[in-house]
């Protein structure tokens, strides 16, 4: 099969050509599991190496183990820096640039040094998503925060080389322009339509139903029609929120147990693939609930992207997101 | 130092954040070489072997060895169809799609099965150069392409698992919103101005000097002032041409020997690493030589990119485009 399909949230064309792929149950990269001690000494993120971290933001304490269970903390190496201003400046005469103003985050997601996100259960989970959603408001407050991006890297081909599970959540002190093109997108459509955009999706995926992996009251799970990637996933919120920091405590408690499901199908069906997680929301003072959803997507690594992809910013994606569902929605886990 | 730079052709901002880094040197991914024969009877790209490809398209021969030097055939497993056409529909009543109609071109640079083109002489390259430009040219006549992205994948880290030096063609019926969008800027800044972006790129370029690399009277070798990855390398023509296809012989050839230094630059300061190479040109039929320039890029793919581009678009560089670039020029073949 060959197509080329839109991403309706990005306008973007992808390429799906099957022809040189992979069954879903080929794309698997990472089939030998390697064996990783419950404590390492010279991980920061252990039990009993806190004094290795800047202090804590956030700490979810276990009242009977006494132990903490999820903390955050500064990066110690971190991409950005408080302090600065945004004022633009023309360098050289030419080149617009400015400081890198800006927080970035470290949320531990267990004190327990080979424990996979996907393997903890989900009350734990929700714990690690009420750490992003506090850190995100608190965040969200501070004037020089234009968008805050809660990101996941789990392995070294999604970019870490830490195997403590943990997350991260960077602010940034421009709109990202892939971010305003995509809430623009979103706005002409409620502009043209009266509608949201994601709700229109969300009903679309519905009424389809072959690219849906869960669909329970509050969100929905699918494998969305322009995937990327192999396996791409998506999380649409069905209420009307257009940033994390917008999710109430029963509905986020309801993510926990989905997101923990649905990363548990992909560590068993893919055999635990490095992957990335992303939740993107409107950019921060930006959002209107009745023009924007924000997004939770993750993106396993099976395979790399390519100069065709770096030249011309087009997707190829080998494998069929109606085949990939079926598979993911088939798994029982 | 943290700095958000934003790229003058794509207005993207790139943060610069050399705290977790990385000199130049220790960017290096591939400290040790692995010997791979000369010729691989399983191979389809070796000599003897040809059997195994579709028919040529273009091969240059060596009068003396009676053995050809480049040839090029269509992809056996295309990313894209013959046939079809260009009109999009609508699935399931809200999705855009089309047939993916194009063509898709190998171009295998010699017949020897471990030589990369950092290591072939000038003239050789020139051949490869002469194919990009003639299949571009050929091709740029079909109605229904709309882009033409030449590209080049080195090493398992750039998306290729064959160690046969290769290039590629792809086609797309649809011009990518990426290059759109940077075709835009430029009109936009030509419109303002009267002047060609990438002209007045490389005016700035030459003026600052910091970030060049090589500087001869028909191409400019240097690290762009916002470079999204460590190393990245880009070559822009100081001709007014807007595609690869309008490229004269002297300087294809002249090219060819740039081309071919730099690439041996990344080859032994950085030991071989993996990269992609990609020539982008404007859509095709909007080739206005005034108003837009082709770009060849190297990315040596010393980094994987993480949660945090992938959410946000905005790459995270380790590394200063002046020390690198100060590296390479430094460095003597």
């Amino acid at each position: 099969m060959y197509e080329l399909r839109q991403d309706p949230t990005t306008q973007e064309w992808v390429i799906i050509s099957t022809e040189r792929a992979k069954k879903p149950q080929d794309c698997v990269r990472n089939p030998a599991g390697v064996k990783t001690p419950a404590y390492s000494s010279s991980c920061p993120f252990c039990r009993g190496n806190e004094a290795m971290t800047p202090p804590n933001t956030i700490c979810y304490d276990n009242e009977k183990t006494r132990s903490w269970q999820v903390r955050a903390f500064a990066d110690k190496f971190p991409a950005l820096v408080l302090g600065g201003d945004t004022l633009r400046r023309v360098d050289d005469g030419f080149f617009l640039a400015m400081d890198n103003v800006g927080f970035h985050e470290i949320i531990v997601e267990t004190p327990e040094h080979n424990i996979p996100l996907a393997l903890l259960n989900g009350d734990h989970v929700g714990y690690v998503l009420d750490a992003w959603r506090q850190r995100y408001n608190a965040l969200s407050q501070i004037a020089h925060v234009k968008s805050i991006i809660i990101f996941k890297n789990h392995g070294p081909a999604a970019g870490t080389s830490l195997k403590h599970s943990h997350s991260q959540l960077i602010t940034t002190p421009v709109v990202p322009r892939h971010i305003r093109i995509r809430y623009e997108i979103a706005i002409r459509h409620y502009d043209d339509t009266g509608r949201c955009l994601y709700s229109d999706l969300i009903d679309h995926e519905l009424s389809v139903g072959k690219r849906v992996i869960t669909d329970t009251k509050k969100f929905l799970v699918f494998h969305p029609f322009a995937s990327h990637h192999p396996f791409e996933t998506w999380i649409l919120p069905k209420m009307r929120q257009a940033s994390f920091g917008q999710l109430q405590t029963p509905e986020l408690m309801h993510l926990a147990y989905i997101l923990q499901e649905t990363l548990l199908k992909i560590h068993r069906g893919l055999h635990n693939p490095d992957y990335n997680l992303v939740v993107d929301s409107a950019p921060v003072r930006e959002d209107n609930r009745d023009q924007y959803r924000w997004q939770l997507r993750i993106i396993p690594r099976l395979s790399e992207i390519s100069g065709f992809e770096i030249g011309s910013g087009v997707y190829l994606n080998s494998a069929l997101p109606e085949e990939t569902a079926q598979f993911m929605r088939d798994l029982k886990v």
